[in-house]
Formats: structure tokens, sequence, C-alpha cells
């Protein structure tokens, strides 16, 4: 009971959204009644549920990431992706989210986005869905 | 061996204690070892665990959170809430927590709150048990 | 199914890696296939992946968060650890990792790591993992 899907990713941050394809994930794993994890295995992307409406959002969001960890300032890391490494763990690597009658149980207005901050890549996405 | 609840929020900003209620769901759903999760289905709200004895702890948080994502700040989305939008990225949408002897294994000063940021209104939270 | 761990830290803010012991206790739990969950019973520490290779990403991120939580800006708990409650809401105080195979199923650059915040202290970790 486990899936995993490669997402691509365009520019350097970037809101993907990735909710059709965890649920179609989720129910070909047919469980009824649980939980869904989502978790990423890397450490300069992350995982968030956000507004699925007007993407001006993301957009907001996304910039007001850059001023809370800004794009350069004195960091050590030589690779150059220190701001991306900071995000990653402010936004968390993993979600959890209930599943009922074979579906995600999200709000109206929940979307699920994976979230690039050092991009273009190809970014792996694990799903996975226990019963309960 | 899910639950959900309703709670009224007050205030724009507001921390409430929900750590009664949810123990209080985790007990009639008789999971005596396993893993409680908890989840909001909205996008300005958010859930935490922090400081349960002095409620200054919870002013102090709410006070930085307007440091790290000013309430103006020429955001795209016309609705005027995307502060809350990004705070409720931040902290998450969900909690994970451990069930021991039937009830919610937390630490002596830990309190869970739903984290209102776009107040006041009424918000779900949804409460599932796994056993294990 | 469950373990607990006593971690002891060193100086103020400091990440430890705790992957070899989370990786032990889950082959000792002995579940083929399922969900690592990790717990700080705390309310100023959190845990958090990132990058295992250059140590520099997570003096990094320390000081990042110096930058979004600041050390002294009139908080109004006594305790004066108001900066570190605030980042333990940020980075949140559990993790979810899929098992496969009897071992975590981390990405090749990622560790595991006890943030403190409010250190030097001894700190609990609690370990759980579920079937599925």
């Amino acid at each position: 009971m486990i899936e995993e899907l490669a997402i691509s990713t365009k520019g350097k941050n970037a809101f993907i959204d990735v909710t059709s394809e965890v649920e179609k994930a989720v129910t070909g794993l047919r469980v009824k009644s649980g939980v869904c994890i989502i978790f990423v295995p890397h450490t300069t992307a992350a995982l968030t549920i956000n507004e699925n409406a007007d993407s001006s959002v993301r957009s907001d969001i996304i910039n007001a990431l850059k001023n809370v960890v800004p794009d350069s300032g004195g960091y050590l890391h030589a690779e150059g992706n220190s701001p991306a490494h900071v995000k990653a763990s402010l936004f968390g690597n993993s979600l959890t989210i209930p599943v009922e009658n074979g579906s995600l149980r999200l709000g109206t207005w929940q979307g699920i986005y994976l979230c690039e901050f050092d991009g273009p890549r190809t970014r792996k996405i694990i799903i996975k869905v226990l019963n309960g």
C-alpha cells in the first residue's frame, strides 16, 4: 500500500498542485477508511496544504517566504541553496490526511502542493495509506 | 474511529486550547495503543502543540508571527487574508500524537491549540485514532 | 511497538542527528512495512528532516531562524525562552516517515534532527511504528 510519483518542477520556487495525483493513488490503494501519508524524500522541497482556488495565494506565500528567508544572507553552505533548506524545514516534508469512504477528507478550499524551493528538478513523492 | 468537532474562535488571531476535547474524543474512540491524528480542513487556520501553563507564551507566538508575516505587504490575493494563508502553511494543518494506555502521550507542558489566523469563525477539527 | 530515547543536547541552539538511533529503534520494533512516527514531548524543542552531509546547512538553518525569531523582542513570557517556543511551533514536534523492508524510507540526503532551541537539556524522543 505504497505508491511513488515523479513530479517535474519549473522555476526556482514553485508550488505544484498534486491533489488529483494523490487522490488517484489513494483510490488505487483501495483503503476505505484510514490515513494517507505523503512524504518527499528531499531536503530543498516540501509539502503543504493551502487554497486551491485563487492561484495568487500561492504567489503570495512564495513571496512572503522570500521575505522570511532572504535569497542572500551570509550563508555558510557553499552550494548556495541554504534558503531552500530553511524553507523545507519551516514547511515540513510530510502531510497526514484522513481518508473516509475511500477518498481524502480535504476541506472545500484545500489543495495539496509540492513546494519546490530549489528547482527546476524532478522530485519524488511517496504516498502511503494506512487502514484504520 | 473518527470524530469531528466544531470550535468557535474569537478575534482575528487566537489560539484555542482543544486538549480536553481531543482527549475526550480519544477516550471515546477506545483505542488502547496507537496514534492520534488531528486535522483542520481549513487554509487560514492551523494546529500546534505548545506550552499549556503561561498564556503569555501564546500571545508571544501570535505577536512573533505578525513580525514574520506582516498584516500588509503588497499581497496579490484580493480577499486580504494572505498573511493567514502563509501562517497556516508555516504551522501546518495536522498533528500526530502517540496514544498509550488509552490516552494522549503528551509532555507535562504540552497543550493542543487550534490556531485561528482569520477569525472570528466556526472551525472544524477532525480527530482520527489508528490502532497499533 | 513504542520506544523512548533520552538525548543530551549541548548549547542553547543545536541540531542533534538522531537518524541512527531512530533506525535502530525501527529495526528493533520489527515492522516490515508501515509508518514511523517520532514525537518530542517538549515545547522548546522540535524535530526536522534536513541535509545529512554538510553540517554548515544546520548552522545556516539555526542562524536563519534567529533572524526570523530574534532573541529579544519585547516578549511577555517571563522565563525568557519565548523565541524557543515560537521556533518549536514553526518546525513542529513530530515527524512521519514511511517504513519499507523494515527500514526508514529516507532520501539519500535526509537525516533526522532533534532541534534544541533552549538548551542544554536532556530531551526525550518517542518512536512509534504502525504496521500497514
